[in-house]
């Protein structure tokens, strides 16, 4: 096992209407100035955003909000947040949203207190963040984790070039995390479905490591895959299913809040090269997953076959072939293509809409001429394009 | 799914040699004067206190050391801890050793802070904790969990009954646990073992539940067990394996840190069982809890056959008994019992020198004629006594 740190602070406050309590967690933390970050307008007609700005009037907590953040955020959306909360003079970033809302307000609570530009400077050009307001988070779509997390992703399109980036930092922990189930009924299938493949890929990311003898991180790992595999079809069944959807929503969080990475080599290209097809085709995160994972698989897993083999059989009840132990681990890939095909995700370039002929921009927005990609296998230029390709010409 | 809040802001520190830093961890949190509370001698031998007041001293840390705290610890030594706090003006409290040495830090740094009695007012007297100093832990038994939890145990001696009284809150919960597996590589096979089956307990109270659909606080249980009991005896063969050393330690810390329990009723019956037989014969927590959690589990199974089967199929590998699952949960406790055996851990009343002529007064001293033990099969005296008798009578 490699050393490790871990601190993971975050307050959750989990269960049904939580979230009238927010403004007295706000106000606990002694803060007073709060800027709401928002998607769209569904927490408008929901009446969450109404009960939130209820529970703040009430404590007398001043708020200003800024909302129409989108599926893989915009660094345009992230300087208006930051223009705003230094008018107003905030001293506390909420988040009612999903992944993108949460990342949103977190870049913000970066940009905020620092000179220049958020994006330039800490998510790609190296800076050490050292300061940034503290973020809370009323949560409404479970699937990126980021409620629990010390990560943010942000895309920024500079010179023609659409750059999705990542920025992993203590500072992108958020204070507290509200949880409440019910929140999250009115999804759609297909949201739920997206997010259960972005919790699974959070794990799955974390799972395929080099790390020889991590028991008890590879349990976990494999307990949380196993119950979003057996909770997420009951959701899909009866979404207003209040206990299937409160399983899958702390699962979300377990996912990524690093208890499943801790002391092992994490892999990571596979959300790398998902990246570029959120970037292109405006796809869900958690649709272009489910096309990119088990083709990364396919390519990577003579790697270590018996590490495959034993996600196979553990996570998916695959019988051990002890005479062919690569065999398990293809039908390992196969069942989770099936899983992801029994929940309505797509699983090749062709269900998203994407182009084998836009490959090259692919690797040319991933700059993988510069870096290497993973840690599992490492891999260069051909090794990503034959990855796209795999994804390009599956056919079910 | 019940509601629930979470919140364990410890950092933990992992891996080898991370001692060396701790008086750095003490400083960041702006402490400069701390108590040392310390076991008996082999943290001393061992070189590792050298190495911890070293590290103090270069920061230029002041510190006092109280030793002494045994197994099962005293209340006694808590108040020479309180006074010696007092007296140096101390505002830290590090722990070196395991649980019962972290159990006196914590109650230390209630008592210090507080006028009365720490344990009349706090551990019985039922007053809320407002305020205590705060605690790190340098961790050399991975067993209690301590070094991650809320909870603090210790034993007075009132009027001729002893008295062993458990105290949750949020107080307890460490500023900071470092943890060094390689400083458990001296621990013997029976301290060792004992560590294994505290740990496995604190799933167990955890894990049978009447909270129905906790999909994935169950998946988390059943790997943290199967985690321990694949480790266990890799560690047992070869006391020196840093790697299985490192697996169990962690372990340790999740099983108790509460990720194993959150969102459910928990049990907590065989623990306060089993806390008469530590008082009575001062035998090791670890070795009381693997008389007595079979014991608790024959008498109990009845009331969820079901829950007992999945435990057995899942954390035990038993066939499912499909025409019979009763079978299969029978299967379920022996097969806990032979894998404590299997790990030199005693079964019953005779291997521990516990005498049924003192069930009585086992009985007395849980003060059951005042309340019941346990949610999932709410125990009165009768029942408690039933469960006593069993573990006094098993035969291999």
């Amino acid at each position: 096992m490699d050393n490790f740190e871990f601190y993971r602070p975050t307050k959750y406050y989990f269960g049904r209407k939580i979230e009238e309590n927010v403004g007295s967690y706000i106000k606990e933390s002694g803060k007073s100035r709060v800027l709401i970050v928002l998607g769209g307008g569904s927490c408008v007609k929901s009446g969450l955003l109404a009960r939130v700005e209820k529970s703040l009037n009430d404590l007398g907590i001043f708020y200003v909000e800024i909302g129409g953040v989108k599926p893989n955020p915009r660094a345009d959306l992230v300087y208006k947040a930051i223009t705003l909360g230094r008018e107003k003079d905030v001293d506390f970033i909420l988040a009612v949203g999903g992944g993108s809302v949460i990342d949103t307000a977190k870049a913000a609570a970066i940009g905020i207190v620092n000179d220049g530009d958020f994006f330039d400077d800490f998510f790609i050009g190296g800076k050490t963040v050292t300061k940034a307001l503290q973020t809370g988070v009323v949560l409404t779509i479970p699937a990126a984790g980021s409620e629990g997390s010390n990560s943010a992703v942000i895309q920024k399109e500079i010179n023609g070039k659409i750059i999705k980036q990542g920025l992993s930092t203590q500072f992108n922990v958020p204070l507290f995390a509200v949880m409440d189930p019910e929140l999250t009924v009115t999804l759609s299938n297909y949201q739920t479905a997206c997010g259960a493949v972005d919790m699974m890929a959070h794990v799955m990311e974390r799972y395929f490591t080099n790390t020889k003898d991590v028991s008890i991180t590879d349990r976990l790992c494999e307990a949380v895959l196993l119950s979003i595999i057996e909770t997420v079809p009951r959701v899909l069944a009866d979404p207003t299913n209040y206990e299937a959807r409160a399983n899958l929503m702390w699962a979300g969080t377990l996912a990524h809040n690093n208890m499943c990475g801790v002391g092992r080599e994490q892999d990571w290209a596979t959300h790398h090269l998902e990246h570029q097809l959120s970037a292109l085709y405006d796809v869900a995160h958690g649709a272009g997953l489910a096309v990119m994972f088990p083709a990364w698989m396919e390519y990577t897993f003579s790697h270590n076959v018996m590490r495959f083999a034993q996600f196979a059989n553990r996570v998916f009840g695959v019988t051990m072939d002890f005479e062919d132990p690569s065999r398990t681990a293809k039908q390992g890939i196969n069942a989770l293509r099936s899983f992801f095909k029994s929940i309505g995700m797509p699983l090749s370039f062709a269900d998203i809409g994407a182009k084998a002929e836009d490959i090259p921009r692919m690797l040319n927005f991933l700059g993988i001429d510069d870096h290497t990609e993973g840690h599992f296998m490492v891999l260069n230029r051909a090794d990503c394009e034959q990855i796209y390709k795999i994804a390009a010409t599956y056919h079910c």
